[in-house]
């Protein structure tokens, strides 16, 4: 059971998993359900916004040829309020009361504001002075029908879904969020509110992969715990990557005698990885298991975290016709980091915002990969490489975490 | 219907809807359900983590005393999985083979990494060398019993939700999130999928805040438009004022015959506010209407968006216990603004981030009020203060948003 192990950097196994040819699936979705979703298509202007000459401000539409010699009193033929359309015709002398919104007739040359009239008597208005702006919105100042609005691949937020019902638009086509399977391995395992048994944990990792995959546009399909047999071990594999775009997996992938997820690697249509040049998670396993790609990521807590935004992160995003959504920048460092270690480290940290000195990163909490305390505070990680200290100011590789 | 309007500072505006008081409301929550929830009670730790001596590694774990005269031969007298504990009594020369996560006997001192040991036979090991560490994570290396994991306040991202897990607690208390309803006015507003008819607009401002009270925390209740009559309009807000926590209205603010938002406002309880010295949403208005916070933005969906975030979310946030998490920096403007106005505005911004420069915010889009087309691409907001231009390079404030 002692496998070989061939030692491959943080980058080629980004590398080998990006080269895994994944399956992204859309449907057509109803713009109801659709935030949170990634558009799949270009969206284009059907019409024009405004669809027709609108007005600014309410107040009292005047022709062109009657825009002279304030003050002067108008006859108001009609109330024209948001929605409605005049059906009259106007002549010169008079005024069309209009709200804000509305359609402006198309022989009303300017509205008057409110604020520069005075209502003599039910249909009569005192116009004051002349407006030095029309207080029309044109046809298409803001969109011209055929502009682009969103383009596919962008994640459907609040401006996005409100942007689709402008334009009327009830269905748009999405890519589906990638299904993912859940997998903590380990007979030490105990479930929340079960009773302590001695010499057991309780299983934090596979909450935590469930949260960070909804955090991160998946959807969780199912959450199994299995016990550390090989027998069940792949008929549970067999099962997830018959069900899901992507398995995840944690725990098992060491180098001892129940770690089966490392020899299950072995058994696959393709291999990836099983141990990289880097803390946390140096005995990380990639492999494609019957088609879909299996993440096996370590089962410390810190390593499964870092793990999950350095390898399943960026799966993630293709699966929605994107890339990773971590920004990855040069920041300084608060204090000094002196714990040279033979491979790159990738610690935990926060990035914090002074008006002096700008942008910091520190690293928060432990920097051990069993470490639980720090995953909800962690909003970035920087880099330690192999061989190095880091003196307080020197800058550091940063990858700030999309969600916080 | 033209009502008195006292003009007043945004900040003031904030600080009489502060002054609203608000019924927070906890509930216990499945930790499963817990995700995106905020925690209403400080968690302690009810057992220290590591619970036991547990092994950092896989290997083979010997009695202090023999811990001398290497290489030498030991005998394995038993294998201990993680979650298993060892039954037997350990003798000098003998062995126990462990593994990473496993609970060290007590009378082992330290575990030998698998990679300094050849096994001989099925009941022999030769263990080569002296470990420097003892390879055992002590009791409580992590968290002792009785320390604070999470204060009450925090939001429950993946992390925090592996911690509680991690100490096997099955349900928390936490606020509920806050029911908004929800009420576009306007016979000018068609729904998604119908058919044009001119002189009307989409309704976008809804979907807008359902979506934003989504991202937010909030939980939308009801998404009812309703015509421009004030019976209706008041036989709604009563029905959604009833049934919700918060109500958020969008139109029928400003001055004009059909504003019958602006009406509702002078009926209620306790009138908040209806003028403000900024741009945009001069007109926003606020308003308690039977015991129930309404505030009432504007129809331009520029102004609908800036005064969510300005005066909905620090309200939403307050029902769970916190503050707005918008954050307030002080940045320089790449480009010049030179459009300066009596009130002080608000305009939608996005930051970035140069390697040489650090932080920058640029206005994104257009700067009217009624603009569609940069609400999702928004992701700050910045301030000209009233009567001023700003050049290149000048420090603006800056208001960062929490959701991009």
């Amino acid at each position: 059971m002692y496998l070989n192990r061939d030692i491959i950097t943080l980058e080629e196994a980004q590398g080998l998993l990006q080269s895994v040819n994944l399956q992204t699936k859309t449907k057509k979705i109803s713009t109801a359900e659709a935030h949170f979703y990634v558009l799949a298509e270009n969206i284009y202007a059907t019409f024009p916004i405004p669809a027709f000459r609108r007005s600014g401000y309410d107040g009292y539409g005047i022709l062109n040829e009657d825009d002279h010699s304030f003050p002067r009193e108008f006859e108001i033929i009609d109330n024209i309020g948001a929605g409605s359309v005049l059906e009259k015709k106007m002549s010169s002398g008079q005024a069309v009361r209009i709200m804000t919104g509305a359609k402006v007739p198309d022989e009303v040359g300017k509205v008057t504001m409110l604020e520069v009239t005075e209502k003599c008597s039910d249909d009569k208005v005192l116009i004051k002075e002349s407006m030095k702006h029309s207080n029309i919105s044109s046809i298409g100042e803001e969109f011209l029908k055929g502009d682009l609005l969103l383009s596919s691949g962008t994640r459907l937020n609040a401006g996005a879904i409100s942007l689709l019902n402008a334009f009327g638009i009830a269905e748009v086509l999405v890519y589906q969020k990638p299904k993912v399977g859940i997998l903590a391995t380990g007979s030490e395992l105990l479930k929340a509110g079960e009773a302590y048994v001695e010499g057991k944990i309780y299983n934090s990792n596979g909450p935590l992969l469930e949260a960070l995959v909804r955090e991160n546009g998946g959807l969780v399909i199912t959450l199994d715990n299995v016990k550390d047999e090989l027998h069940d071990t792949l008929a549970i594999l067999n099962d997830l990557t018959s069900r899901c775009d992507l398995v995840l997996t944690t725990g098992g992938v060491s180098v001892g005698d129940f770690d089966f997820m490392a020899e299950a690697a072995k058994a696959a249509d393709q291999f990836l990885f099983n141990k990289l040049s880097m803390r946390p998670g140096s005995p990380t396993t990639a492999f494609v298991h019957k088609g879909t790609p299996v993440i096996a990521l370590s089962g410390n807590p810190g390593a499964c975290f870092t793990g999950f935004y350095l390898f399943v992160e960026p799966t993630l995003q293709r699966f929605v016709g994107g890339k990773s959504r971590l920004k990855q920048v040069k920041l300084p460092l608060a204090h000094d980091y002196d714990k040279p270690n033979n491979f790159d480290k990738y610690l935990r940290a926060t990035v914090n915002f002074d008006h002096d000195s700008g942008l910091i990163v520190s690293q928060i909490g432990s920097d051990k990969s069993s470490a639980l305390g720090n995953l909800h505070s962690t909003t970035a990680f920087f880099k330690v490489p192999h061989d190095s200290s880091i003196h307080k100011g020197e800058e550091v590789e940063v990858w700030l975490l999309p969600y916080k």
